[in-house]
């Protein structure tokens, strides 16, 4: 998986950092979680092909979350779009996207399917043969969905050499890697494990924004191999993270701890704090792995 | 009058450059002109104080001049904005933007009134004892409106020699200044073109975006000081000019010789061209002052 940030601040967009967007590349398969005002710019400086995001996952309603999805769905349209684009997000998503391309008399040329959630326990929202996304209801002001994207377990990798020694036909090379065992001309069965490795593990990425911190969401994301958990707050200020439903970086940390996360990614950083190493540190009095969230930034796991 | 490019494009934002926007500052009274996707940004780049933003005037319904609004609304909000502020736009722009304010459950701490415009011959829609500020009805694909700002005549100079040769008190000044004649204790009278002079010619400056070639609004925006009008194409585009209900360079200068325009002022380019002096080229076989507009530009006039 490779991971980019778009935009990493809370709430208003300042001269020279956006709000909340990410790309997720998985096996070459795009995923835009957010979409701050601007997301469309940052794409471009990026140079994200624009027609590789078939699949938008919003977590909330909040501006500084979603007021760049009219103006990128509007650009889809004048760039030609045809590849159907799905947008996952809480209901009234639709009514609030709709009505502002109605207003200009605009419609897109091509399938712009809703998938509007309400769901107060995690669900399975998308699935393909390599990934599976699941919701992470989250505690915030408004109905909010951090997101777990979990890549399925890979086929099995052939031993070349064993099953060449079996003079094993090639038609039966997917079988085996399925995991089924084989049966030679002469009866005998060789074992799936004497030609086969196993694959890579799968990795998994939970993208936890904004939210109070929230313990309640440990078990849904256990053993995650990244995990981005904002934090808009340090400790200094615990009473403004309570009142706003945020978290502080301590608070995150403790997240990561407690599901054994492999890394922690910080972000969403109130803009009244100018050193962002401050995050980390903070982060790293309860977890050791923190990465923090910048612009532009990519992260390979 | 002051004028400020904020944008400059047309449709789509790119890495660089942004879609229509323009800051008026006439007697240090800002007026916002269309607010495409990414204005709060330029506006912080342009280091301007959003608190001094009053007024914003939307011309049309497209997204690339208005779906910045929602974002910079939210902002005034989060920064504690109390003054009212008003918005001025197409029929339909209330209902778009609250329903995307109400979506993220926040709405304003300060009054937000919207002022919906229907009218297809130009009216008067602001007045105070500067400014008035007339719509100048465009010919688009939606409902469209341009709109005339243009200074009151300010008070008449004071000689202030005359005057105190004549030994006038000084509570007589403002009826000087509003033009009336003075009598004397002696019970002669001065007129009043002894004691003042005229004031300085109150300027105008017509924002025209966007509209295909409408010769019909020439008498609307007459001997306006600087005529904003819209060159989304060159002329070896007049197809696609006509088709999308926009207008070339060449045809801009056309409106601007007609109406005895101080100077034009090109913009809202097609991201197709590269060499936007093409624009000037081509305003110039038809008009002689031209000037082009560039995020970040400043004209003073």
């Amino acid at each position: 998986m490779k991971l980019t940030i778009l935009g990493c601040y809370s709430a208003t967009p300042s001269a020279f950092a956006n709000p909340t967007s990410q790309v997720l590349d998985i096996k070459n398969h795009l995923f835009l979680i957010d979409c701050g005002e601007g997301t469309q710019v940052q794409l471009r400086r990026q140079r994200v092909k624009f027609a590789r995001i078939k699949h938008i996952f919003i977590s909330h309603l909040h501006g500084d979350h979603f007021f760049g999805l009219p103006g990128l769905i509007s650009t889809f349209v004048l760039l030609g779009r045809e590849a159907p684009l799905h947008v996952y997000g809480p209901k009234g998503i639709k009514d609030g996207i709709t009505l502002l391309l109605k207003l200009g008399k605009s419609w897109t040329n091509f399938p712009l399917v809703f998938h509007e959630l309400s769901s107060a326990v995690p669900e399975c929202i998308y699935e393909d043969d390599k990934v599976e996304v699941h919701t992470v209801p989250l505690d915030h002001r408004v109905y909010t969905n951090g997101f777990l994207f979990r890549e399925k377990p890979g086929e099995r990798k052939l031993k070349i050499e064993e099953v060449l020694k079996y003079d094993i036909d090639k038609c039966y090379y997917r079988n085996i890697k399925n995991g089924k065992d084989i049966q030679l001309a002469t009866g005998e069965v060789i074992p799936n494990e004497k030609l086969t490795a196993d694959p890579p593990s799968p990795k998994s990425y939970a993208f936890c924004s904004d939210t109070a911190y929230k313990p309640e969401l440990v078990p849904w994301i256990e053993g995650v191999d990244m995990l981005y958990h904002e934090s808009t707050f340090l400790e200094q200020h615990t009473d403004l993270a309570a009142k706003t439903k945020h978290s502080t970086a301590k608070q995150a940390a403790m997240i990561a701890h407690e599901s054994g996360a492999g890394t922690l990614l910080l972000g969403h950083y109130s803009s009244r704090y100018n050193d962002l190493e401050a995050f980390r540190k903070e982060a790293q009095t309860v977890f050791p792995r923190v990465e923090l969230a910048e612009d532009g930034k990519t992260f390979d796991f």
